[in-house]
């Protein structure tokens, strides 16, 4: 057990000698200051990761020094309406930890042992920080009841659009990635995934030429913007669904008269559940996720600063990793 | 066979000697013009209706004479892509008879022999005028998924929302049906379904105390309203569903955010499939919809515009019904 361990774990924690954290847009908002009231200033962020088990406290009985593992970051009371209903990972009282708690983007975390998720010994740590992000992903097309054959529009193309699509094919979906910036349709290009530009594009033609005057069977919004979720209920075919990910911080006009004539369905989507990250570990074991095209970029720790500037920047930046491991 | 009978059925046709037609809000739009592109004035309107089998054309074997009927006022293209999919009852060139075309508020009704749906010979006549609007409220409870045990909120207390109410209490969901008029409260009040006025009533502190903070699991937006589609948001447990029944005119200012964060849903329901049919003749044999306590007026044929200046005005009216009988 390393001996500068700052904070050994207590009854019930595990300690993770973290290798590799993403940043998330979440992330972003915190640094920008628009979520700060979920922060504490000065806090460590960071939810997406990988690293091993380096030291566990009395009562942990299942994981073993030296697994690989992530962290599943939600904790639940367990007794509010939605936990009654089982539906933890919306808890009225959610801790999400690394935003609303002590986050991963240092070089040992702490954390209590039912967050930890093992992962394959072959799985490499880059792609295991991936799992939580590929875990939203698979979440949001299973709240689309997404089935092979039919066809799906995503709308924003960061990271999680990106992912959506990808998990989207993997089940024999078809999928067109709606993104307006050239760098991040490249990067989707390079994944096989087929692209829009809404600028230029004729979105609503192309969907009436791909579909044969249906519509599409599912919409994607993550680019939280107001014209896309508009877009998105045109674009929809009879009985289609719009799953909302993005973050609309204003309330949006919505054509609900189309909802009733269509009878179409919108839902949210937020985080996920334990079954969604065994998912992500799989497509991402497989080679399913792209990991390596995705991971545009990899800074060490020392470096995270210059790391959110490049993220905030835009150009040629898909996902970016911290390196937290010691250089020595 | 009636001498009188102005245009005898041809092929594949019924001829049916109308009892009892319903007047619908739909026919209100129609007879105020708001709905007016629709219909070629003048025209027969009417579509909730009873009636017996007076008359089949050659090739219809399986309805006879003297049969007590309804008709499921839809015909489908059966080649469009919502059709192709299954769901014909939202065609995309959906024929609703009685609004796209000729209707059942006149004495003998031809119609083509699929739209024609049998009634239990026990099954007064005037009740079964209901079945169709008690098939839209059986479809809108379908759509919501509720299940028994359930809480849900009605906003909007005319028929189709009382019917829905009933219809959830059937299942043995909990309802509470919201209604800003006293006649149509006293209506609801006399079928044992709890109310409440959202002039008055602090209707998010009732489903605080009624649902212990979680929020009622499914709304039914029934009322058209900009107001009343934003307060069913708010009142929505996780995961609860919103079920659009109402026609929204204009785009409307949702919180799609809370959609998100709660995991909601929104579904839009319109009209009925056959299986929605079935199950309203059920309903209404068994007395669990109020038949009696609904239809507050029944007035013959020749008094139909006074009729629908009752409909308008307001007052003690719930459901009426247009007597299309001869009085010989």
């Amino acid at each position: 057990m390393d001996e500068r361990a700052p904070v050994p774990p207590t009854s019930g924690e595990v300690q993770i000698e973290v290798a590799y954290t993403g940043i998330c847009g979440t992330d972003l908002h915190i640094l920008h200051g628009t979520m700060d009231h979920r922060v504490q200033i000065p806090q460590t962020i960071g939810h997406e990761m990988s690293g091993h088990v380096v030291a566990v406290g009395p009562d942990v009985a299942d994981l073993v020094i030296g697994t690989p593992v992530t962290v599943m970051p939600l904790r639940w009371c367990g007794a509010c309406p939605a936990c009654d209903a089982g539906h933890h990972h919306i808890c009225h009282r959610l801790n999400f930890i690394g935003i609303d708690s002590v986050g991963a983007m240092q070089q040992r975390w702490t954390v209590p042992a039912e967050v930890v998720v093992p992962l394959p010994a072959d799985l490499p740590l880059t792609h295991g920080a991936l799992v939580e992000p590929t875990a939203v992903a698979v979440h949001d097309v299973r709240r689309a009841d997404l089935c092979a054959g039919e066809k799906a529009i995503v709308i924003g193309g960061g990271p999680v659009g990106v992912l959506i699509a990808l998990v989207a094919r993997s089940i024999q979906a078809e999928v067109v990635l709606v993104e307006i910036d050239p760098h991040r349709r490249a990067i989707a290009d390079r994944l096989g995934i087929r692209t829009l530009n809404p600028a230029h594009d004729d979105l609503a033609g192309h969907v009436r030429a791909w579909t044969g005057d249906a519509g599409v069977a599912v919409a994607f919004e993550v680019s939280g913007s107001a014209t896309a979720i508009a877009t998105a209920v045109e674009l929809l075919a009879v009985r289609g669904r719009l799953v909302v990910v993005g973050i609309h911080s204003q309330p949006r006009e919505l054509d609900v008269f189309r909802f009733f004539w269509r009878e179409l369905t919108m839902v949210g989507a937020r985080v996920y559940r334990r079954a969604d990250y065994d998912t992500a570990i799989k497509l991402l074991r497989t080679g399913q996720v792209g990991a390596e095209t995705l991971i545009t970029h990899i800074e060490p720790l020392t470096n995270a600063a210059a790391a959110f500037d490049a993220l905030r920047g835009g150009g040629n930046v898909m996902k970016v990793l911290i390196d937290c491991q010691e250089t020595s």
